[in-house]
């Protein structure tokens, strides 16, 4: 392990029509933490914001707005996995010797540029995701013989999932009849099939093993990361449309770090952007043999998503990242109330793609050090 | 010594009403990079993209026009101070072990938001950084003498100085006198007094011990850095309005991690926004007694702003910090042609401020590890 932990772990209510500002937003779960523990913000000496919003300067705004004195601030973007890559930062500061304890914030609103991939002329005159998960979702049906009802029921369990988490976007069941019956977007997707891009803001605190074991008897350990950009554009994300090049070799990256096999993780937080990216996505990183991921859906033997993923929680694309890792921090805890998985839990991932899986971000956390 | 080194520093021209896009002006420097180090492309598996302006997912869009594969990747933006801000995450990353050789880039246009503070509503009606800068002069002034004349000079020698830097956007010599009779645009600052907000860029490549060792015989370590947030707003930047909390405290902690005192310096790139603001940065760097820096603007052992600072070079907001920093490299590598300083020169210091010295990030570099 890498002797960095998080210590607490937050998110703010995703919703959308907000009449609520971007900072507004985003001071939301680093209230909730600074309720729970005051003496925290004293110790923060660095502040990340994630986000893909044009708010310049945005991160020592947020500083300010929160009342506290950092070394190092900064605005951070990489699109949908910017969340990831803002622990990754500070992660490495804290490894640098450079700060001690890190506040990360990831915050965006509905109403963000990235929800189209206009720069990105490989994709022609389709520029929003829904497009690509289409052509990834008839390649696997094709190839592997995969469903539509193996993808419904992947936004079946996440929406069932999502009623469970109080920081959730949907509330309501759905049954797959319904999602099965929801509008084709692009064939085969259907509207029930994607996440919704919304506001919402998440948060978490990290630090050094010293300050760590002084705070909480429940540190979360950071076990493993692996990264890896495949491209920009559509045209280098994949050589068969049914993996991601960017989260096959992220994960690799990171399980060689941790030291661990698929096999060993308990719970996983994936980027269901779409159903059939959840699908995939099993394969990816290596919890299913590759063509089994539409059987894993309801077969598999590990939690995915108890938090709902995107499909149940919304997509504030900036704050998403964090949301996820929120999540295993709280299960790895015992704190994830009438969400907790089976006992005993000790190792999780968080897998955070951007853009149409051109970059992925993957992070093991683990409850041991 | 840290063990992270600099190998290839290079800038693009800094100029106005371009009609270039941002991403073409982020490539020139990299072009300039690989065009004399081939193979350099192929080592590079991080990618930082600092900048103000809002292009999403900016670094991976960046590493595809560029032709590299790499892991990590990221737009960061800290206003003025992004440029070191993202060579600071660069360094880090490789001192965490997550990647090996980074190419950091810096790019602005000239019409980013960031020329004017207008979230600051403690600057009340006077969003605009000279303000600020008026209100340091006079303070300045009435306190230690300070005179017109004397932030005047600083802006002959800076001016001076540029004529010499091919990259700079002023190349024409200016007398006392002129800066003296410009226009006044808030007592005391004149219009040359002022940098000039422009387009431009600049890039480094930064590698660990070994790459460095095996790629040039004059890599140039990175011996310390400090950062430090003093607020978001003008209300808590300076006590005393003739000196910034933010640099002083950053400067402190990078010569401590750098174990040297300032007399040590060679050569130092500081951030003069405004010709008051080298006055003061002398006396908040340890380089001159407080409330003599007027005086070492011509009285001064060190060289200063050798490629002509902001008011020679030009405030292309993002790429500020990193072309300070490609100086101080050329200057230590010995490459710095016309510019070159006195022999032996062994360390350098890069200061960079952020929206009126709000926050600051210092660097320092040497030539011997």
């Amino acid at each position: 392990m890498s002797e960095i932990a998080v210590i607490s772990a937050k998110s703010g209510k995703f919703r959308k029509d907000s009449s609520t500002s971007l900072l507004d937003i985003a001071c939301e779960p680093c209230i909730s933490i600074f309720n729970q523990y005051p003496h925290l913000r004293d110790d923060i000496d660095c502040v990340l914001f994630s986000t893909t919003s044009d708010i310049q300067y945005g991160s020592t705004i947020l500083s300010e707005y929160l009342g506290i004195k950092s070394n190092i601030s900064q605005r951070i973007d990489n699109l949908c996995n910017s969340g990831t890559n803002a622990i990754i930062s500070g992660y490495s500061f804290i490894k640098a010797g450079l700060c001690s304890t890190v506040l990360v914030v990831g915050a965006d609103l509905k109403n963000t540029q990235g929800r189209s991939l206009k720069w990105d002329i490989s994709r022609g005159q389709f520029p929003f995701p829904v497009h690509w998960a289409a052509l990834f979702a008839k390649s696997h049906m094709r190839r592997f013989g995969t469903t539509e009802e193996q993808m419904a029921s992947v936004a079946v369990k996440n929406r069932n999932n999502a009623m469970k988490n109080p920081a959730a976007f949907h509330s309501s069941r759905i049954t797959l009849e319904e999602v099965l019956g929801s509008k084709k977007i692009v064939d085969p997707i259907k509207l029930l099939d994607c996440s919704f891009v919304c506001d919402g803001a998440s948060a978490i605190v990290m630090t050094n093993k010293d300050n760590a074991k002084e705070f909480t008897d429940i540190p979360v350990w950071i076990a493993g990361i692996g990264t890896c950009v495949s491209s920009a554009s559509f045209a280098g994300i994949s050589d068969d449309l049914s993996s991601l090049k960017s989260a096959k070799i992220a994960a690799r990256r990171a399980y060689d770090m941790a030291k661990i096999r698929p096999r060993d993780l308990d719970i996983v937080e994936l980027h269901d952007a779409f159903t059939i990216m959840e699908i995939i996505s099993y394969e990816d990183l290596d919890l299913a043999e590759k063509g089994e991921g539409g059987k894993y859906v309801t077969h598999g033997d590990i939690a995915i998503n108890p938090r709902g993923g995107l499909l149940g929680s919304g997509h504030p694309l900036g704050a998403t990242g964090i949301a996820q890792t929120v999540e295993i921090v709280e299960q790895l805890m015992g704190k994830a109330e009438g969400r907790q998985v089976q006992t005993p839990h000790r190792l999780g991932l968080v897998h955070n793609l951007a853009a149409a899986g051109s970059s992925a971000a993957i992070i093991i956390l683990g409850s041991e050090l």
